[in-house]
Protein backbone atom coordinates (compact mmCIF):
# COMPACT_ATOMS: atom_id res chain seq x y z
CA UNK A 1 0.00 0.00 0.00
CA UNK A 2 1.02 3.50 -1.04
CA UNK A 3 2.87 5.68 1.93
CA UNK A 4 0.51 8.90 2.06
CA UNK A 5 1.58 11.95 3.46
CA UNK A 6 -0.43 14.89 4.05
CA UNK A 7 0.97 18.46 3.95
CA UNK A 8 -1.27 21.29 5.23
CA UNK A 9 -0.02 25.00 3.74
CA UNK A 10 1.24 23.87 0.57
CA UNK A 11 0.91 26.30 -1.91
CA UNK A 12 4.83 27.91 -0.96
CA UNK A 13 7.91 27.81 1.11
CA UNK A 14 8.14 24.95 3.22
CA UNK A 15 5.21 23.44 2.34
CA UNK A 16 5.22 22.55 -0.96
CA UNK A 17 8.84 21.45 -0.81
CA UNK A 18 8.08 19.11 1.34
CA UNK A 19 5.26 17.86 -1.11
CA UNK A 20 8.31 17.86 -4.00
CA UNK A 21 10.85 16.12 -1.78
CA UNK A 22 8.15 13.18 -0.72
CA UNK A 23 7.11 12.66 -4.26
CA UNK A 24 10.42 12.36 -5.73
CA UNK A 25 12.01 9.81 -2.52
CA UNK A 26 8.99 7.98 -1.39
CA UNK A 27 8.11 4.88 -3.52
CA UNK A 28 5.41 3.70 -3.21
CA UNK A 29 3.77 7.21 -1.92
CA UNK A 30 1.20 9.70 -2.65
CA UNK A 31 0.85 13.28 -1.42
CA UNK A 32 -2.45 15.22 -0.42
CA UNK A 33 -1.25 18.88 -0.30
CA UNK A 34 -3.81 21.37 1.28
CA UNK A 35 -3.64 25.01 0.75
CA UNK A 36 -5.99 27.92 0.86
CA UNK A 37 -6.14 28.99 -2.72
CA UNK A 38 -5.04 26.18 -5.18
CA UNK A 39 -5.34 28.16 -8.24
CA UNK A 40 -2.90 30.75 -7.01
CA UNK A 41 -0.83 28.03 -6.11
CA UNK A 42 0.97 27.96 -9.71
CA UNK A 43 4.36 26.20 -8.65
CA UNK A 44 1.92 23.51 -6.90
CA UNK A 45 0.09 22.74 -9.80
CA UNK A 46 2.97 22.67 -12.08
CA UNK A 47 4.24 19.53 -9.69
CA UNK A 48 0.21 18.23 -10.49
CA UNK A 49 1.61 17.75 -13.83
CA UNK A 50 5.19 16.53 -13.55
CA UNK A 51 3.79 13.62 -11.19
CA UNK A 52 0.48 12.54 -12.59
CA UNK A 53 -1.96 10.70 -10.27
CA UNK A 54 0.58 10.89 -7.31
CA UNK A 55 -0.65 14.18 -5.53
CA UNK A 56 -4.02 15.45 -4.69
CA UNK A 57 -4.82 18.92 -4.25
CA UNK A 58 -7.79 19.81 -1.33
CA UNK A 59 -8.77 23.99 -0.67
CA UNK A 60 -8.34 24.40 3.03
CA UNK A 61 -8.24 27.06 5.41
CA UNK A 62 -7.07 26.41 8.14
CA UNK A 63 -8.73 29.15 9.82
CA UNK A 64 -12.01 27.30 9.05
CA UNK A 65 -13.41 24.40 10.92
CA UNK A 66 -15.38 23.43 8.31
CA UNK A 67 -12.90 23.21 5.51
CA UNK A 68 -10.65 20.37 7.93
CA UNK A 69 -13.53 18.71 8.37
CA UNK A 70 -14.82 18.58 4.54
CA UNK A 71 -10.82 17.81 3.75
CA UNK A 72 -10.71 15.04 6.16
CA UNK A 73 -14.22 13.46 5.58
CA UNK A 74 -12.71 13.32 1.52
CA UNK A 75 -9.36 11.93 2.82
CA UNK A 76 -11.37 9.07 4.40
CA UNK A 77 -13.47 8.09 1.52
CA UNK A 78 -10.64 8.39 -1.25
CA UNK A 79 -7.93 7.00 0.69
CA UNK A 80 -8.80 6.01 4.24
CA UNK A 81 -6.09 6.24 6.01
CA UNK A 82 -2.55 9.29 6.40
CA UNK A 83 0.69 8.19 7.32
CA UNK A 84 2.19 11.46 7.81
CA UNK A 85 0.73 14.83 8.53
CA UNK A 86 2.94 17.99 8.37
CA UNK A 87 1.26 21.27 9.75
CA UNK A 88 3.55 23.54 8.11
CA UNK A 89 1.17 26.82 7.22
CA UNK A 90 2.24 29.77 9.55
CA UNK A 91 2.75 33.78 9.24
CA UNK A 92 4.52 36.13 11.59
CA UNK A 93 1.91 38.58 12.23
CA UNK A 94 -0.96 39.79 10.04
CA UNK A 95 1.35 42.86 9.11
CA UNK A 96 4.12 40.35 7.76
CA UNK A 97 6.78 41.43 10.27
CA UNK A 98 6.72 40.56 14.25
CA UNK A 99 6.33 43.26 16.44
CA UNK A 100 10.05 44.50 18.05
CA UNK A 101 8.01 45.91 21.23
CA UNK A 102 4.83 46.22 23.02
CA UNK A 103 4.00 49.35 20.98
CA UNK A 104 3.18 47.07 18.10
CA UNK A 105 0.94 44.18 19.95
CA UNK A 106 -2.31 44.16 19.23
CA UNK A 107 -5.15 41.91 21.10
CA UNK A 108 -6.01 41.37 16.94
CA UNK A 109 -2.51 40.99 15.55
CA UNK A 110 -2.17 38.14 18.29
CA UNK A 111 -5.38 36.36 17.61
CA UNK A 112 -4.94 36.25 14.22
CA UNK A 113 -1.48 34.77 14.29
CA UNK A 114 -2.74 32.35 17.36
CA UNK A 115 -5.84 31.24 15.28
CA UNK A 116 -3.51 30.72 11.92
CA UNK A 117 -0.36 28.94 13.78
CA UNK A 118 -1.81 27.42 16.47
CA UNK A 119 -5.75 26.78 16.53
CA UNK A 120 -5.10 25.09 12.90
CA UNK A 121 -2.80 22.45 13.88
CA UNK A 122 -4.89 21.41 16.59
CA UNK A 123 -7.81 21.51 14.38
CA UNK A 124 -6.45 19.48 11.85
CA UNK A 125 -5.21 16.59 14.40
CA UNK A 126 -8.73 16.56 15.51
CA UNK A 127 -10.19 15.81 12.28
CA UNK A 128 -7.17 13.48 11.18
CA UNK A 129 -6.13 11.68 13.99
CA UNK A 130 -8.49 8.88 13.03
CA UNK A 131 -6.83 8.61 9.86
CA UNK A 132 -3.44 8.88 11.63
CA UNK A 133 -4.53 6.23 13.40
CA UNK A 134 -5.55 3.97 10.21
CA UNK A 135 -1.94 4.53 8.91
CA UNK A 136 0.35 1.57 8.16
CA UNK A 137 3.61 3.04 9.64
CA UNK A 138 4.90 3.86 6.30
CA UNK A 139 6.90 6.83 7.45
CA UNK A 140 9.65 6.77 10.69
CA UNK A 141 11.62 3.58 11.95
CA UNK A 142 9.75 1.01 13.30
CA UNK A 143 11.28 -0.66 16.25
CA UNK A 144 12.02 -4.01 16.56
CA UNK A 145 8.86 -4.22 19.18
CA UNK A 146 5.73 -4.77 17.67
CA UNK A 147 4.15 -3.46 20.53
CA UNK A 148 5.99 -0.11 19.70
CA UNK A 149 4.95 0.10 15.97
CA UNK A 150 3.10 3.30 15.24
CA UNK A 151 0.57 4.39 12.69
CA UNK A 152 1.21 7.93 12.04
CA UNK A 153 3.08 10.73 12.58
CA UNK A 154 2.17 14.27 12.97
CA UNK A 155 4.74 16.86 12.57
CA UNK A 156 3.75 20.41 13.68
CA UNK A 157 6.32 22.87 11.92
CA UNK A 158 7.88 25.14 15.34
CA UNK A 159 9.93 27.62 15.54
CA UNK A 160 13.14 28.19 17.78
CA UNK A 161 11.88 31.39 18.87
CA UNK A 162 8.96 29.83 20.31
CA UNK A 163 11.25 27.92 22.77
CA UNK A 164 10.65 29.65 25.92
CA UNK A 165 13.71 28.31 27.59
CA UNK A 166 15.45 29.58 24.61
CA UNK A 167 14.10 32.87 24.62
CA UNK A 168 17.02 35.51 25.49
CA UNK A 169 15.87 38.42 22.68
CA UNK A 170 11.99 39.10 23.12
CA UNK A 171 10.04 40.70 20.55
CA UNK A 172 7.58 39.05 18.21
CA UNK A 173 4.96 38.64 20.27
CA UNK A 174 2.52 36.59 18.49
CA UNK A 175 4.62 34.66 16.51
CA UNK A 176 6.61 33.26 19.73
CA UNK A 177 3.37 32.83 21.61
CA UNK A 178 1.74 31.21 19.03
CA UNK A 179 4.19 28.35 18.76
CA UNK A 180 5.07 27.79 23.08
CA UNK A 181 1.25 27.45 22.61
CA UNK A 182 1.51 24.67 19.79
CA UNK A 183 4.58 23.29 21.14
CA UNK A 184 1.93 22.36 24.36
CA UNK A 185 -0.91 20.57 21.79
CA UNK A 186 2.78 18.56 20.20
CA UNK A 187 2.57 17.38 23.82
CA UNK A 188 -0.86 16.66 24.45
CA UNK A 189 -1.23 15.50 21.42
CA UNK A 190 1.50 12.60 21.77
CA UNK A 191 0.02 12.24 25.38
CA UNK A 192 -3.26 11.73 23.78
CA UNK A 193 -2.17 9.89 20.93
CA UNK A 194 0.44 7.75 22.01
CA UNK A 195 -0.98 6.06 25.01
CA UNK A 196 -3.62 3.85 23.48
CA UNK A 197 -2.99 1.69 20.41
CA UNK A 198 -2.92 2.48 17.21
CA UNK A 199 -0.49 4.99 18.48
CA UNK A 200 0.21 7.88 16.60
CA UNK A 201 3.52 10.38 16.75
CA UNK A 202 3.44 13.55 17.31
CA UNK A 203 6.63 15.86 17.26
CA UNK A 204 7.41 19.50 16.73
CA UNK A 205 10.61 20.68 14.26
CA UNK A 206 12.26 23.98 13.90
CA UNK A 207 13.12 24.21 9.99
CA UNK A 208 16.64 26.36 10.80
CA UNK A 209 16.13 29.52 8.86
CA UNK A 210 14.91 29.33 5.63
CA UNK A 211 14.89 31.21 2.71
CA UNK A 212 10.70 31.57 2.02
CA UNK A 213 8.72 34.66 2.17
CA UNK A 214 7.68 34.07 5.78
CA UNK A 215 11.94 34.99 6.70
CA UNK A 216 12.30 38.07 3.84
CA UNK A 217 11.73 40.50 5.49
CA UNK A 218 14.75 39.51 8.25
CA UNK A 219 17.13 37.67 5.26
CA UNK A 220 19.33 40.63 5.28
CA UNK A 221 20.46 39.86 8.79
CA UNK A 222 21.21 36.42 8.44
CA UNK A 223 24.60 35.27 7.46
CA UNK A 224 24.22 33.88 4.05
CA UNK A 225 25.81 30.19 5.23
CA UNK A 226 23.06 30.68 8.37
CA UNK A 227 19.93 30.66 5.31
CA UNK A 228 18.90 27.43 4.02
CA UNK A 229 17.47 26.75 1.16
CA UNK A 230 14.11 25.10 1.27
CA UNK A 231 15.51 21.66 -0.50
CA UNK A 232 18.44 21.61 2.14
CA UNK A 233 15.68 22.46 5.35
CA UNK A 234 13.23 19.64 4.13
CA UNK A 235 15.61 17.26 3.06
CA UNK A 236 16.96 17.42 7.22
CA UNK A 237 13.74 17.46 8.25
CA UNK A 238 12.68 14.20 6.40
CA UNK A 239 16.08 12.93 7.61
CA UNK A 240 14.45 13.48 10.90
CA UNK A 241 10.65 11.95 9.57
CA UNK A 242 12.16 8.90 8.55
CA UNK A 243 14.06 8.13 11.92
CA UNK A 244 10.96 8.61 14.48
CA UNK A 245 9.31 6.34 16.51
CA UNK A 246 7.48 6.41 19.57
CA UNK A 247 9.98 6.69 22.20
CA UNK A 248 10.85 10.48 20.63
CA UNK A 249 7.18 11.68 20.46
CA UNK A 250 6.19 14.32 22.58
CA UNK A 251 9.40 16.35 21.64
CA UNK A 252 10.88 19.27 19.90
CA UNK A 253 13.66 19.18 17.45
CA UNK A 254 16.20 21.33 15.84
CA UNK A 255 16.71 20.82 12.37
CA UNK A 256 19.58 18.76 12.95
CA UNK A 257 17.96 16.14 14.94
CA UNK A 258 19.27 17.45 18.64
CA UNK A 259 15.99 18.01 21.11
CA UNK A 260 15.01 21.99 21.55
CA UNK A 261 14.13 23.13 24.93
CA UNK A 262 10.51 24.28 26.02
CA UNK B 1 3.65 57.85 48.92
CA UNK B 2 1.12 54.94 48.59
CA UNK B 3 2.09 51.77 46.94
CA UNK B 4 -0.52 51.07 43.79
CA UNK B 5 -1.72 47.94 42.90
CA UNK B 6 -3.91 46.70 40.63
CA UNK B 7 -5.53 43.58 40.65
CA UNK B 8 -6.96 42.68 36.94
CA UNK B 9 -10.11 39.85 37.70
CA UNK B 10 -11.04 40.71 40.89
CA UNK B 11 -14.48 39.85 40.99
CA UNK B 12 -14.18 36.38 42.50
CA UNK B 13 -11.45 33.79 44.01
CA UNK B 14 -7.49 34.39 43.91
CA UNK B 15 -8.38 38.27 42.09
CA UNK B 16 -10.80 39.38 45.22
CA UNK B 17 -7.94 38.07 47.61
CA UNK B 18 -5.27 39.70 46.50
CA UNK B 19 -7.18 42.78 47.08
CA UNK B 20 -8.28 41.78 50.67
CA UNK B 21 -4.29 40.62 51.34
CA UNK B 22 -2.76 43.54 50.05
CA UNK B 23 -5.31 46.27 51.73
CA UNK B 24 -4.85 44.25 54.77
CA UNK B 25 -0.98 44.27 54.91
CA UNK B 26 0.41 46.51 52.73
CA UNK B 27 0.60 50.17 54.31
CA UNK B 28 0.71 52.47 52.90
CA UNK B 29 -1.38 50.99 50.10
CA UNK B 30 -4.38 51.48 47.87
CA UNK B 31 -5.64 49.13 45.30
CA UNK B 32 -7.62 49.58 41.76
CA UNK B 33 -9.61 46.29 41.48
CA UNK B 34 -10.81 45.65 38.26
CA UNK B 35 -13.81 43.67 37.15
CA UNK B 36 -16.32 43.08 34.07
CA UNK B 37 -19.08 43.54 35.82
CA UNK B 38 -18.70 45.48 39.27
CA UNK B 39 -22.35 45.69 39.83
CA UNK B 40 -22.44 41.70 40.10
CA UNK B 41 -19.10 41.75 42.67
CA UNK B 42 -21.23 41.95 45.93
CA UNK B 43 -17.94 40.51 47.89
CA UNK B 44 -15.92 43.30 45.97
CA UNK B 45 -18.48 45.89 46.92
CA UNK B 46 -18.67 45.07 50.49
CA UNK B 47 -14.56 45.39 50.42
CA UNK B 48 -14.94 48.77 49.30
CA UNK B 49 -17.69 49.56 52.26
CA UNK B 50 -14.81 48.30 55.02
CA UNK B 51 -11.51 49.90 53.18
CA UNK B 52 -13.62 53.77 52.25
CA UNK B 53 -10.54 55.48 50.49
CA UNK B 54 -8.32 52.71 49.70
CA UNK B 55 -9.85 50.72 46.73
CA UNK B 56 -11.06 52.03 43.11
CA UNK B 57 -12.88 49.26 41.00
CA UNK B 58 -13.28 49.71 37.70
CA UNK B 59 -15.01 48.16 34.78
CA UNK B 60 -12.75 46.17 32.80
CA UNK B 61 -13.40 43.58 30.69
CA UNK B 62 -10.07 42.37 29.50
CA UNK B 63 -11.47 40.59 26.05
CA UNK B 64 -11.95 44.31 25.50
CA UNK B 65 -9.19 46.56 24.01
CA UNK B 66 -10.82 49.58 24.91
CA UNK B 67 -12.09 48.97 28.53
CA UNK B 68 -8.03 48.63 29.00
CA UNK B 69 -7.04 51.54 27.18
CA UNK B 70 -9.40 53.81 28.66
CA UNK B 71 -8.71 51.94 32.18
CA UNK B 72 -5.13 52.85 32.09
CA UNK B 73 -6.28 56.42 30.67
CA UNK B 74 -8.05 56.52 34.01
CA UNK B 75 -5.41 55.34 36.35
CA UNK B 76 -2.93 57.91 34.89
CA UNK B 77 -4.63 60.63 35.16
CA UNK B 78 -5.92 60.03 39.19
CA UNK B 79 -3.17 57.54 40.42
CA UNK B 80 0.00 58.78 38.12
CA UNK B 81 1.49 55.58 38.46
CA UNK B 82 1.46 51.62 39.18
CA UNK B 83 3.96 48.93 41.23
CA UNK B 84 2.20 46.35 41.32
CA UNK B 85 0.01 44.43 38.46
CA UNK B 86 -1.69 41.23 39.24
CA UNK B 87 -3.48 39.41 36.32
CA UNK B 88 -5.38 37.29 37.20
CA UNK B 89 -8.58 36.41 35.58
CA UNK B 90 -8.91 33.29 33.54
CA UNK B 91 -11.10 30.36 32.34
CA UNK B 92 -10.65 26.86 31.98
CA UNK B 93 -12.33 26.81 28.93
CA UNK B 94 -15.72 28.39 28.05
CA UNK B 95 -17.59 25.14 28.79
CA UNK B 96 -16.28 24.93 32.32
CA UNK B 97 -14.10 22.14 31.83
CA UNK B 98 -10.89 21.18 30.51
CA UNK B 99 -11.34 19.23 27.43
CA UNK B 100 -10.79 15.44 28.41
CA UNK B 101 -9.61 14.49 24.56
CA UNK B 102 -9.53 15.88 21.16
CA UNK B 103 -13.24 15.37 20.86
CA UNK B 104 -14.14 17.99 22.92
CA UNK B 105 -11.62 20.49 21.21
CA UNK B 106 -13.74 23.07 18.92
CA UNK B 107 -11.87 26.09 17.22
CA UNK B 108 -14.07 28.27 19.33
CA UNK B 109 -13.58 26.80 22.44
CA UNK B 110 -9.29 27.39 22.00
CA UNK B 111 -9.64 30.96 20.64
CA UNK B 112 -12.25 32.36 23.55
CA UNK B 113 -10.00 30.61 25.81
CA UNK B 114 -6.56 32.33 24.38
CA UNK B 115 -8.25 35.75 24.41
CA UNK B 116 -9.17 35.77 27.91
CA UNK B 117 -5.97 34.12 29.59
CA UNK B 118 -3.34 35.17 27.20
CA UNK B 119 -3.59 38.13 24.96
CA UNK B 120 -5.72 40.02 27.95
CA UNK B 121 -2.95 40.20 30.29
CA UNK B 122 -0.24 40.59 27.48
CA UNK B 123 -2.65 43.61 26.56
CA UNK B 124 -3.10 44.77 30.23
CA UNK B 125 1.05 45.25 30.20
CA UNK B 126 0.74 46.81 26.67
CA UNK B 127 -1.40 49.90 28.10
CA UNK B 128 -0.52 49.61 31.58
CA UNK B 129 3.81 49.10 31.31
CA UNK B 130 4.30 53.18 31.50
CA UNK B 131 2.56 53.26 34.52
CA UNK B 132 4.44 50.64 36.04
CA UNK B 133 7.64 52.03 34.79
CA UNK B 134 6.49 54.95 36.90
CA UNK B 135 6.10 52.76 39.81
CA UNK B 136 8.15 53.54 42.82
CA UNK B 137 9.28 50.22 43.85
CA UNK B 138 7.06 49.81 46.55
CA UNK B 139 6.80 46.04 46.11
CA UNK B 140 9.23 43.56 45.63
CA UNK B 141 12.87 43.70 47.35
CA UNK B 142 14.94 46.36 46.16
CA UNK B 143 18.86 44.78 45.91
CA UNK B 144 21.49 47.03 47.48
CA UNK B 145 22.69 47.94 44.02
CA UNK B 146 20.87 51.51 42.77
CA UNK B 147 21.31 50.56 39.36
CA UNK B 148 19.20 47.16 39.91
CA UNK B 149 16.20 48.67 41.69
CA UNK B 150 12.88 48.01 39.95
CA UNK B 151 9.73 50.49 38.98
CA UNK B 152 7.08 48.10 39.35
CA UNK B 153 6.39 44.26 38.69
CA UNK B 154 3.98 42.32 36.64
CA UNK B 155 2.41 39.02 37.80
CA UNK B 156 0.43 37.25 35.39
CA UNK B 157 -0.80 33.89 37.20
CA UNK B 158 -0.26 31.33 35.89
CA UNK B 159 -0.98 27.14 36.19
CA UNK B 160 1.41 23.88 36.50
CA UNK B 161 -0.53 22.44 33.93
CA UNK B 162 1.00 25.38 31.70
CA UNK B 163 4.16 23.64 31.94
CA UNK B 164 4.95 21.85 28.86
CA UNK B 165 8.07 20.25 30.42
CA UNK B 166 6.04 19.07 33.20
CA UNK B 167 2.69 17.78 30.98
CA UNK B 168 2.48 14.21 31.32
CA UNK B 169 -1.57 13.88 31.57
CA UNK B 170 -2.39 15.66 28.45
CA UNK B 171 -6.03 16.97 28.29
CA UNK B 172 -7.14 20.31 28.91
CA UNK B 173 -5.74 21.85 25.52
CA UNK B 174 -7.04 25.29 25.46
CA UNK B 175 -6.03 25.93 29.17
CA UNK B 176 -2.32 24.26 28.98
CA UNK B 177 -1.85 26.22 25.74
CA UNK B 178 -2.77 29.66 27.39
CA UNK B 179 -0.39 29.50 29.98
CA UNK B 180 2.25 28.15 27.79
CA UNK B 181 1.66 30.95 25.26
CA UNK B 182 1.27 33.34 28.39
CA UNK B 183 4.90 32.11 30.02
CA UNK B 184 6.30 33.08 26.69
CA UNK B 185 4.14 36.75 27.38
CA UNK B 186 5.86 37.12 30.61
CA UNK B 187 9.26 36.23 28.88
CA UNK B 188 8.94 38.51 26.71
CA UNK B 189 7.88 41.02 28.92
CA UNK B 190 10.40 40.54 31.35
CA UNK B 191 13.22 40.98 28.33
CA UNK B 192 11.43 43.88 27.20
CA UNK B 193 10.71 45.42 30.51
CA UNK B 194 14.16 44.53 32.15
CA UNK B 195 16.33 45.67 29.52
CA UNK B 196 16.21 49.52 30.10
CA UNK B 197 15.37 52.17 33.06
CA UNK B 198 12.73 52.65 34.81
CA UNK B 199 12.76 48.58 35.06
CA UNK B 200 9.94 46.44 35.48
CA UNK B 201 9.92 42.48 36.58
CA UNK B 202 7.31 40.56 35.35
CA UNK B 203 7.04 36.66 36.37
CA UNK B 204 4.61 34.28 35.98
CA UNK B 205 3.17 32.24 39.63
CA UNK B 206 1.14 29.06 39.58
CA UNK B 207 -1.26 29.63 42.93
CA UNK B 208 -1.48 25.84 43.95
CA UNK B 209 -4.69 23.76 43.43
CA UNK B 210 -7.19 26.48 45.50
CA UNK B 211 -10.63 25.87 46.37
CA UNK B 212 -12.22 28.38 43.61
CA UNK B 213 -15.05 28.72 41.16
CA UNK B 214 -12.64 27.57 38.51
CA UNK B 215 -11.56 24.54 40.30
CA UNK B 216 -14.87 23.33 41.81
CA UNK B 217 -15.83 20.88 39.33
CA UNK B 218 -12.32 18.84 40.37
CA UNK B 219 -12.39 19.14 43.69
CA UNK B 220 -13.47 16.03 44.87
CA UNK B 221 -10.38 14.49 43.22
CA UNK B 222 -8.06 16.74 45.34
CA UNK B 223 -6.74 15.40 48.56
CA UNK B 224 -8.19 17.59 51.20
CA UNK B 225 -4.74 18.74 52.10
CA UNK B 226 -3.47 19.74 48.55
CA UNK B 227 -7.03 22.21 48.29
CA UNK B 228 -5.49 25.41 49.16
CA UNK B 229 -7.74 28.48 50.54
CA UNK B 230 -7.83 31.62 48.78
CA UNK B 231 -6.61 33.23 51.77
CA UNK B 232 -3.36 30.64 52.24
CA UNK B 233 -2.66 30.52 48.70
CA UNK B 234 -2.37 34.34 48.43
CA UNK B 235 -0.33 34.80 51.56
CA UNK B 236 2.55 33.02 50.01
CA UNK B 237 2.03 33.93 46.79
CA UNK B 238 2.28 37.85 48.42
CA UNK B 239 5.45 36.15 50.14
CA UNK B 240 7.14 35.79 46.69
CA UNK B 241 6.12 38.84 45.63
CA UNK B 242 7.41 40.82 47.77
CA UNK B 243 10.85 39.00 47.15
CA UNK B 244 11.07 39.72 43.79
CA UNK B 245 13.46 41.23 42.18
CA UNK B 246 14.96 42.19 38.49
CA UNK B 247 17.52 38.75 39.22
CA UNK B 248 14.16 36.71 39.35
CA UNK B 249 12.53 38.06 36.43
CA UNK B 250 11.45 36.41 33.58
CA UNK B 251 10.57 33.31 35.46
CA UNK B 252 7.33 30.89 36.58
CA UNK B 253 7.12 30.05 40.35
CA UNK B 254 5.69 27.49 42.14
CA UNK B 255 3.10 28.82 45.23
CA UNK B 256 6.19 27.57 47.12
CA UNK B 257 9.07 29.81 45.49
CA UNK B 258 10.35 26.91 43.45
CA UNK B 259 11.23 27.13 39.70
CA UNK B 260 8.16 25.73 37.41
CA UNK B 261 10.07 24.14 34.13
CA UNK B 262 9.23 25.54 31.03
N1 LIG C 1 11.21 30.34 6.97
C1 LIG C 1 11.81 30.29 8.15
O1 LIG C 1 12.89 30.82 8.35
C2 LIG C 1 11.13 29.57 9.28
C3 LIG C 1 11.80 29.51 10.51
C4 LIG C 1 11.19 28.85 11.57
C5 LIG C 1 9.96 28.28 11.39
N2 LIG C 1 9.32 28.36 10.19
C6 LIG C 1 8.00 27.72 10.06
O2 LIG C 1 7.97 26.94 8.89
C7 LIG C 1 6.62 26.82 8.45
C8 LIG C 1 6.52 27.13 6.97
O3 LIG C 1 6.84 28.49 6.78
P1 LIG C 1 7.48 29.03 5.43
O4 LIG C 1 8.79 29.59 5.78
O5 LIG C 1 7.36 27.97 4.40
O6 LIG C 1 6.48 30.25 5.15
P2 LIG C 1 5.82 30.79 3.81
O7 LIG C 1 6.69 30.53 2.62
O8 LIG C 1 5.42 32.19 4.12
O9 LIG C 1 4.53 29.88 3.65
C9 LIG C 1 3.48 30.01 4.56
C10 LIG C 1 2.41 29.05 4.13
O10 LIG C 1 1.34 29.10 5.08
C11 LIG C 1 0.14 29.18 4.36
N3 LIG C 1 -0.96 29.75 5.15
C12 LIG C 1 -0.99 30.93 5.82
N4 LIG C 1 -2.17 31.10 6.40
C13 LIG C 1 -2.93 30.02 6.07
C14 LIG C 1 -4.26 29.61 6.34
N5 LIG C 1 -5.08 30.33 7.10
N6 LIG C 1 -4.69 28.41 5.85
C15 LIG C 1 -3.87 27.65 5.10
N7 LIG C 1 -2.60 27.99 4.82
C16 LIG C 1 -2.15 29.16 5.28
C17 LIG C 1 0.48 30.01 3.15
O11 LIG C 1 -0.54 29.84 2.19
P3 LIG C 1 -0.93 31.01 1.11
O12 LIG C 1 -0.03 30.76 -0.07
O13 LIG C 1 -2.37 30.71 0.85
O14 LIG C 1 -0.70 32.34 1.75
C18 LIG C 1 1.81 29.39 2.78
O15 LIG C 1 1.65 28.18 2.08
C19 LIG C 1 5.81 27.77 9.32
O16 LIG C 1 5.16 27.03 10.34
C20 LIG C 1 6.85 28.68 9.91
O17 LIG C 1 6.45 29.22 11.17
C21 LIG C 1 9.88 29.00 9.13
N1 LIG D 1 -8.10 27.78 41.34
C1 LIG D 1 -7.07 27.02 41.00
O1 LIG D 1 -6.94 25.86 41.45
C2 LIG D 1 -6.03 27.54 40.06
C3 LIG D 1 -4.93 26.72 39.76
C4 LIG D 1 -3.96 27.19 38.89
C5 LIG D 1 -4.08 28.45 38.37
N2 LIG D 1 -5.17 29.23 38.66
C6 LIG D 1 -5.24 30.57 38.06
O2 LIG D 1 -5.55 31.51 39.06
C7 LIG D 1 -6.18 32.64 38.45
C8 LIG D 1 -7.42 33.01 39.22
O3 LIG D 1 -8.36 31.94 39.09
P1 LIG D 1 -9.45 31.65 40.22
O4 LIG D 1 -9.17 30.27 40.70
O5 LIG D 1 -9.49 32.77 41.15
O6 LIG D 1 -10.76 31.57 39.29
P2 LIG D 1 -12.24 32.13 39.50
O7 LIG D 1 -12.60 32.12 40.95
O8 LIG D 1 -13.06 31.34 38.55
O9 LIG D 1 -12.14 33.64 39.03
C9 LIG D 1 -11.93 33.94 37.68
C10 LIG D 1 -11.91 35.43 37.56
O10 LIG D 1 -11.64 35.76 36.20
C11 LIG D 1 -12.55 36.77 35.81
N3 LIG D 1 -12.72 36.83 34.35
C12 LIG D 1 -13.03 35.84 33.50
N4 LIG D 1 -13.12 36.31 32.26
C13 LIG D 1 -12.85 37.64 32.32
C14 LIG D 1 -12.80 38.70 31.38
N5 LIG D 1 -13.04 38.49 30.07
N6 LIG D 1 -12.49 39.96 31.80
C15 LIG D 1 -12.24 40.17 33.10
N7 LIG D 1 -12.29 39.21 34.04
C16 LIG D 1 -12.61 37.97 33.66
C17 LIG D 1 -13.82 36.39 36.53
O11 LIG D 1 -14.69 37.50 36.51
P3 LIG D 1 -16.30 37.38 36.54
O12 LIG D 1 -16.67 37.34 37.98
O13 LIG D 1 -16.75 38.61 35.82
O14 LIG D 1 -16.67 36.11 35.82
C18 LIG D 1 -13.26 36.06 37.90
O15 LIG D 1 -12.99 37.21 38.64
C19 LIG D 1 -6.45 32.23 37.02
O16 LIG D 1 -5.46 32.81 36.19
C20 LIG D 1 -6.33 30.74 37.03
O17 LIG D 1 -5.95 30.21 35.78
C21 LIG D 1 -6.14 28.81 39.50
Amino acid sequence: MAAIALVQGASRGLGFEFCRNILRNKDPGAVIATCRNPADATELMNLVGQHPGKITVLKLDVNREDDVKDAAEHVKRVFGKVDLMINSSAMLHPSGKGETSLRDVSAQGIISTLTTNTVGPLIMAKYFAPLLQKGSGAFGLQPPERAKHHAGIIVNITAKVGSIGDNGLGGWYSYRMSKAALNMATRNLSIELGRSRPRVVCVSIHPGTVNTDLSRPYHSNVPKDKLFSPGYSVHCLMGIIESLNIDKTGKAYNWNGSELPW
